[in-house]
């Protein structure tokens, strides 16, 4: 899969470097700057087993009252469940990355993606930043896109365009996945790490919004495995460098960035087969329409149903009737593809070979009706394949 | 996998019919009968989808004040999602046994396991029961047992004696897998199911409780894919031929042949290579115990990591950290077949071969101590394979 190339906004930077992490050979750190500043945002995992670069984070979040100049992310460990061996190493990263940019090291941003419960190779990292901060270049955002990807089979980027009495902004964001996705802000170890970024000029109260609105109809909709991580992260930077924008607009553009991303990376789920979109609808309330979406989403005998193209269908009234909403099955009306399966309190006569055809699709699209209120909500995962597993028994060692 | 032979208990007997409901030449329908009746009591899902049959027995048990007198089973059709089609059919099947018995149809239970969505074919199976009658007896456990399989490898039977005062009455019990495993009462499709029986005197009210112990300790502490059953159900009968006993020692003895069936269960789930034991202790509470227990025994990437014998522990700390219980990553202590991972905030030193070692026995035992009370408790599940996901990607068609 390919993705057209999309660019940094006016005012960023960004550059990668070799490190040899975990294994020799590849870009595995990325650098992004924003030379004269930027209002920055950010959302973390909700794991308590939270990583120590977001630790750090945060921190300068707050301290820094929403700015940033720098983010430095690495590939092939995750440094979380390292103690305060790992906080310190994190912080070396950071002070590296302040000197040789001559910048406060609260402004500076970090997360890593990889194995948890071991200690970041600062000896092989360190070296690496005065290259990083020379080779720092705009355009293009493919190789940052790169560098952070774990077991990405592409990298993954999107750029939306925020038009306003003829001046232009761009609003762009890279993000990885493939496994340990369900953020909450959550999942772990491949790990969700996102990074949207805009010329707009936006100030940190309205961005951290912005980013949080966008996150919830995005991040917050997809799963791979349920587990979320100790290190996720969205972190959003604007620049100012291309004026103000109604705010309503930069939203928009950063929601519709965001879900481009997430849906990247549910595409790009480790194993990847066939996708699965589940819409609630008629529900009691957008909480409870998600809760039975998700838990469909998420059902492993769904999953595995869909991977095998198999019209098993019994399994997603199954999963909504354990999801803990409140449903009548009389009320219930269950299509698939748009081939009614489940109505009035019975299975329909669709052939068999139809209801077949349904569960083949690239993306197979579950609709549930729960004949109740007026709310709905969507989520988004993947069929679960033996490839999956096979990653996965094995990632470590 | 064999089961020593286990018994019926005195007053009951069993038999089993080959009705070709999902394929021939199977048995795949067991009647279960107490002649002179007993006292009766039932768990089932909470599953909102809730199979035909089980309305029906829970009705029946209510009518009969928690008496029963026959119990019939089949495998390869749930009768579930089958709407007033379904349940009418679950009453002919009631009806022809209770008039082949010459009894009241309220002291029939039933229950169903198979595919969802799909009527009974009770064209075959009504002319069957009859026959099923005729050939009851009593002695060896194993035919019923075996007729109640769906995807389980072997049969699922335990035996315990109870004595008092040099009299002896006995508990027995069957069970079957392999799949659709996270009892609430509770999971959907191969569906938990199992008969409780005993000869000793048990009021039904006593009854009800002793079950509700017994499947509290062992049924809710298992789960082979998350996914809770339209089907599941323990059903306890206690015929009183062997006259009255201490229920304390009675209720013993339930709870031990509940426990032995629902590890039976989870080292027979679908695909199954390796077990995983997880035992939380230093818990603030039970029900916290249980929750991070529960979210590590389910985390698919814990999972995976057991079945490659993967010695990836981190992500047995990010399971727990995503449980929604609180806790401090420092106070957590970590340990796999007595092998110290993660201690006082940091991974433990322990070798690479030795930590291999632990992860590749035949149960892998995940002790984590959260350092905050004094409660505890466990939950059993398996290795995600790529055999559980062949085996349910292709199941219906």
């Amino acid at each position: 899969m390919t993705t057209p190339s999309h660019q940094f906004p006016k005012g960023f930077t960004g550059s990668t470097a070799s490190a040899a992490i975990k294994k020799p050979g590849r870009q595995d750190m990325a650098l992004i700057v924003c030379e004269d500043g930027a209002t920055a945002a950010g959302m973390f995992t909700k794991n308590l087993v939270c990583a120590a670069p977001l630790q750090l984070s945060k921190r300068h979040l707050i301290e820094s009252r929403g700015h940033a100049s720098a983010i430095l992310i690495n590939s092939g460990c995750a440094n979380a469940a390292t103690g305060t061996e790992g906080l310190s190493r994190a912080i070396d990263c950071v002070d590296a990355v302040a000197r040789s940019l001559d910048i406060a090291p609260e402004s500076v941003l970090v997360n890593s993606t990889g194995v948890i419960g071991v200690q970041l190779p600062i000896e092989r990292m360190l070296p690496q930043i005065p290259g990083l901060v020379a080779s720092l270049k705009g355009g293009d955002l493919l190789p940052v896109a790169q560098a952070i990807m774990t077991t990405d089979t592409y990298h993954k980027t999107a750029q939306v365009t925020v038009e306003h009495e003829g001046r232009t902004a761009i609003v762009s964001g890279m993000a990885k996945g493939a496994g340990m996705i369900h953020p909450d802000m959550s999942p772990p170890q491949a790990t969700m790490i996102s990074v949207l970024m805009t010329d707009a000029e936006v100030d940190a109260a309205s961005l951290q919004r912005m980013l949080q609105n966008a996150v919830d109809q995005s991040f917050h909709r997809i799963s791979i495995d349920g587990d979320t991580s100790t290190n996720d992260s969205v972190f959003a930077l604007a620049s100012g460098k291309a004026g103000a924008f109604p705010h309503a607009k930069v939203e928009q553009a950063f929601k519709q960035v965001a879900k481009e991303l997430a849906l990247l990376v549910v595409r790009d789920g480790e194993g990847f087969e066939r996708g699965i979109e589940v819409k609630v609808t008629s529900a009691r309330s957008n909480d409870e329409a998600l809760k039975v979406a998700q838990t469909i989403a998420m059902s492993l005998l769904v999953r595995c149903a869909v991977t095998g193209g198999d019209p098993n269908w019994g399994r997603i009234l199954a999963a909504a009737g354990r999801s803990g909403v409140p449903l009548r099955v009389e009320d219930l009306h269950l299509s698939v593809g748009g081939v009614d399966l489940f109505r009035d309190g019975a299975p329909s006569t669709t052939p068999l070979a139809e209801r077949e055809r349904v569960f083949r699709q690239p993306l197979v699209e579950i609709r549930l009706d729960l004949g109740q209120g007026h709310a709905s909500d969507e989520f988004f995962s993947c069929g679960l394949t033996t490839e999956y597993v096979k990653l996965n028994a094995d990632y470590t060692t």
